[in-house]
């Protein structure tokens, strides 16, 4: 069968533009879509910089002015890799230009930055999704599988985690290339939108909605060479969060993020227990997924590591053959076949910009709760 | 050298009181003391088990009455392992009587009594200690002496859970034999005091005291058929717990426990971030300390798992030989040797009634907390 | 009831004369035994030593000739703790004493001096037993139940290696306490008759009689000093040993034992491959089983991990609550209380003499077909 | 730069057609290489599924006959994807036509086969390479490294398992497509050819030379209806090896492989016990290298577990950020790499049809052993 071209400009050439690159070249070796993915455009402001993005991934144009990008008309999907301040400016250009849009996450510094943008692609009736990429690690979807299967039964607790240890070193600057994460005007916040909101969107999908949350954050390191302006500024952004929630299915959590837990780079580790069974998951070993059943016999009774690398696991069947391990890069070129089969569908993928905005609610009720020292409840 | 007799009374047949016994009769064959211990006599109210239990394990008489025991002439040490409501009148007696006192944890039910408990034996100046044996387990041992020695420098997060899963069906009653822990009136609290109290007994232990906390508690199951009075009643315990904590250090903590964790028996966990640094320990896996040494080498930098097993390892060179791992019962056989050593010495061996109060005003702040909503300072 | 008196006599203070000690003193404690053990005499060469271990130990008197020893009318049972070059003197003298006789693995240098024994406590009729303590580790009892079972199905593979690291420096002597077990004329063999005995014994009891082996040894350091003669003398026994094997059910083995597996103190594993289930053990977690359950679903299978604590494990109903491990000793309690047990009901508990035999004739194929180069068929 | 380009056939479409068309397209995106690969060709016998093959991973053209293909003169690099069989026939006309060859692993089904290959590779003098993916894993690069280093001292042992559970059904047949690995004339052997071959080739690299092997062979199943015939034939197939070595640098080795291991996947481990340092790896958790460093303090020393994702381990500063695991297809990858720099710098990359050949030397070794059922030296 014949495939429809689907051009596709990325705005934004580090880590995530990366990332995302990789999954559009690769998803279609390994899935069938009924898209032909192009490597239309990409975009930065630096001109040397992209070009040689462009030529490293092989994209056909560049552009160095985003507003020039979304209007043109050989662009049919804009993906968004830029820091957190540009998303909702991109995207409401983007969603009136009619393209459809992938925007990395988070989705915006905050809800209110959100609505903005959930509205905009609404309106706009584009397909939209957010790149919690972690939904997609087949442990991860086995785990949301085996849930939705009813094999936990009433949940009782929500644990997560994400642990990193990267910027304990206070000779670590603030904001620019690769720093900007550290810089509260380009981030929002510090962990609780970079790495809390993974969690939260995980938790979310699997666990649903989050009542109220009581919160602290820290900021270990008060200054930091900013190196855009050249001085040592104040630190805006939260080193550390942790948080106390309570899901609207009567369960309970504790959540907790920092970049000063030594000896973890990405350690992104849930557990959930169940009535009947509980599971866990860690991003360290992401091809693992850790499963007790209370209904095995009891003396055999243990927790299972499950190497999730079996054609009839989720994803599996597309990649190599039981026991080969895929690893972090996978989780984006699942995201681009189900956001392709959800257009063709006319079914949404999610996270959509409006799942999202969920998680964006749960994380300003964080850093509300960790202002105003009480509970808060997650306003939507 | 000849050694000074020491008669040893052991009050409650429980669990606990089969731990203790079996420490006292088995530290002289491993640990040089000063003192000959000796199986004096058994204390509790059925005649007929307190005679089975004192053939069972050796003592020389048995008591029905503890009031009796308290004040007889030939018990040097007398052992408290009742349930928690009677913790405080069986030591304000022994200590009256200058009695030797060790006690079970918690201390008592609250700081109150505990209060009154630490006047008495301090007014009486007896030897005391409470059992929070976790502490003398080898690995846990080991992680102090790492501390202590500056090894992971300035803390920044400590984390901890106790997690079980024995009170899930709601067929289970509460209260009596075996069940007090589900009765309030003899318990005082849920996992706050049995299951937390060890986390934070290590906590301070390891990493200073506790400044405030923000707390919530649980009760999953409402009401349970109660033994002694043979109706349904209310549920007065917390089912699980959890709290965000700040130390007085600066470093932040998450605590939780829970009986509702389904795969997990007795899973009390903790792990400790430091500058240089970072420590973890599990008690289903107790002789082992996982550690993570950011000045090794960056290429073979990992976390290592250390067989808490060689002579040179905190209590080690007593046991075996390298490679063969000790249980849980020994951390009672040091704690009575490090008991005897410290009155030998005249050098109180921690915890003493006054260390463990400090336990206790944190879990009455934890308590408060729940009831608050608010974040609340740790008194003391 | 009133129970037998069991007066019992240890001949070696060393390690296993510990274990033992201590197998005997707490085993009444934890399991209903129709005996009454008392500590009746310790025996070793040196008066000072064996006063000072009847001391720590409580036994009522010593001896330094074991010959006096085994003539006591006041001895009921002789165990023989010293090195395997006395084995066979010893078990004669106490066999034809009428001793009941408890012997340390292995049970002797080799299988010629084993059949004298099996003859001797044969012909005497006295109640026998090898030390092979590990098939007592819960964990390992519980491998048995599920082969037993029939869980496994048929059998393709097992494996089994036992890796310590003790003897790597050139500068450790030969010979003397605690070093004969370099010393081939007092050990009789190097890890052939220390390590892979156990490895033999334990496969044996999960997995049948062995066929043929083919062998290799080596003795990576040639020349050690000799604590007794002072010299520097050759070293006689083997460092290290690997054999293939066959299986008399048809089942393919790999054994390897050594003192030069840097990073390993007792590492005793070995892993069962069935048709329907595998099954793995450690002792360096000895508390745990690995399973695998091929029955399990697929999505969800993997291995499991049992913690061998609870309540109908074998062995743990006596010791303390789920969660919480036992170590190394308990195999030996474990052991005794089987003993006694098979004494009372009159059915022998395994490994007798005549079962230790023939892991005796598989490490004397072992040890053949290392020298010849060929598969040797086990004798026996 | 401008890059050279370089076209590239492929011949075989199945597990290992797509593992290697996916390294060629890939390696571009995150290498720097001298040569724009272009996905020149598609090889194989049916038309319809090698132009599917195509289609899916962009090749320009399709051949359906080799003998056409590898004297196109548009072709530069001829990658030999097909069963062991015609590996030899493929590889000595591809080397006549002067390609560069790159073959799957083994070189072939034996030596005899495997000399005339590299009598004609060099003969021609193209730059050659097998496929032996497993060295390119990073954790195993990093095992390398430090051996090369010296870290690890004299080497004392040696050990690797490769096993497998998907041929214990009686049902499966043998032949023809994805079956033809348990047809003895496609593959020339069973699990010593397709799986210990890894093993040896790992081990050689890594430790030097073997000298002499002992072995055993078991076919578990000895007959399977073929699936080219239609009829039940024997299998003439090793269903599992085992064998013991020793290496030339004086270290004993275990080795062992099979299909029959209920719960292993691909598991493909080794270790390394040196005089100052141990290694080991495991396939199931590629990522990760095992380290014990005999040099590191006493009191906390352990096995660390190095997650192998840092900028400077071998081959991550090309991927993704530390904590992030890449899989098992990115050892394709980096083999592609350093084939082309290789081919750059005039300095082959290892491992050539010469250094392949000493593994299929290895593998006759061991195959004339087990049938001998004495020690066998290494030919070469």
């Amino acid at each position: 069968m014949s495939k429809k071209p689907l051009n596709v400009a990325v705005i934004g050439y580090g880590f995530m533009g990366r990332a995302h690159s990789n999954a559009y070249r690769k998803v279609g070796n390994f899935f069938d879509l009924g898209y032909d993915i192009r490597m239309k455009a990409a975009c930065a402001r630096s001109k040397d910089k992209v070009e040689a993005f462009a030529s490293q991934w092989g994209f056909e144009s560049t552009e160095t002015d985003w507003r020039k990008l979304v209007e043109r008309k050989d662009i049919d999907l804009v993906d968004i890799c830029t820091p957190n301040d540009s998303h909702r400016e991109i995207a409401l250009a983007a969603a009136a230009a009619g393209k459809m849009i992938l925007c990395e996450k988070p989705l915006a510094r905050d809800s209110a930055e959100g609505i903005d943008m959930v509205k905009a692609v609404e309106a706009a009736k584009v397909p939209n999704m957010v790149w919690y990429n972690y939904r997609r690690v087949p442990a991860v979807t086995l785990a949301k599988q085996l849930i939705d299967e009813g094999k936990l039964g009433r949940i009782f607790h929500y644990r997560a985690v994400f642990l990193q240890d990267w910027t304990i070193s206070s000779d670590l600057p603030q904001g620019g290339t690769g720093l900007w994460r550290l810089d509260v005007n380009a981030a929002g916040s510090g962990v609780t939108g970079d790495l809390l909101a993974h969690c939260i969107d995980t938790a979310i999908w699997l666990n649903g909605g989050v009542d109220k949350v009581s919160a602290m954050t820290e900021t270990f390191i008060k200054e930091r060479m900013h190196t855009l302006t050249g001085k040592v500024e104040k630190v805006g952004i939260d080193d550390a969060c942790a948080f106390l929630a309570r899901f609207k299915n009567g369960s309970l959590a504790t959540f907790e993020s920092t970049r000063y837990a030594r000896g973890h780079k990405a350690l992104y580790t849930f557990e959930i227990n169940g009535e009947h069974a509980s599971i866990a998951w860690d991003l360290h070993d992401l091809h693992r997924l850790s499963y007790f059943d209370h209904g095995d016999q009891g003396i055999v009774r243990g927790w299972r590591s499950i190497h999730v690398t079996d054609g009839d696991h989720p994803y599996m069947g597309k990649w190599w053959v039981p026991g080969l391990q895929i690893g972090y890069e996978h989780s984006f070129v699942h995201q681009v076949a189900d956001f392709l089969a959800g257009v063709t569908q006319g079914k949404p993928a999610s996270p959509t910009f409006r799942d999202a905005l969920e998680t964006q609610q749960v994380c300003d009720a964080v850093l509300k709760s960790a202002r105003s020292g009480a509970w808060e409840t997650v306003q939507g």
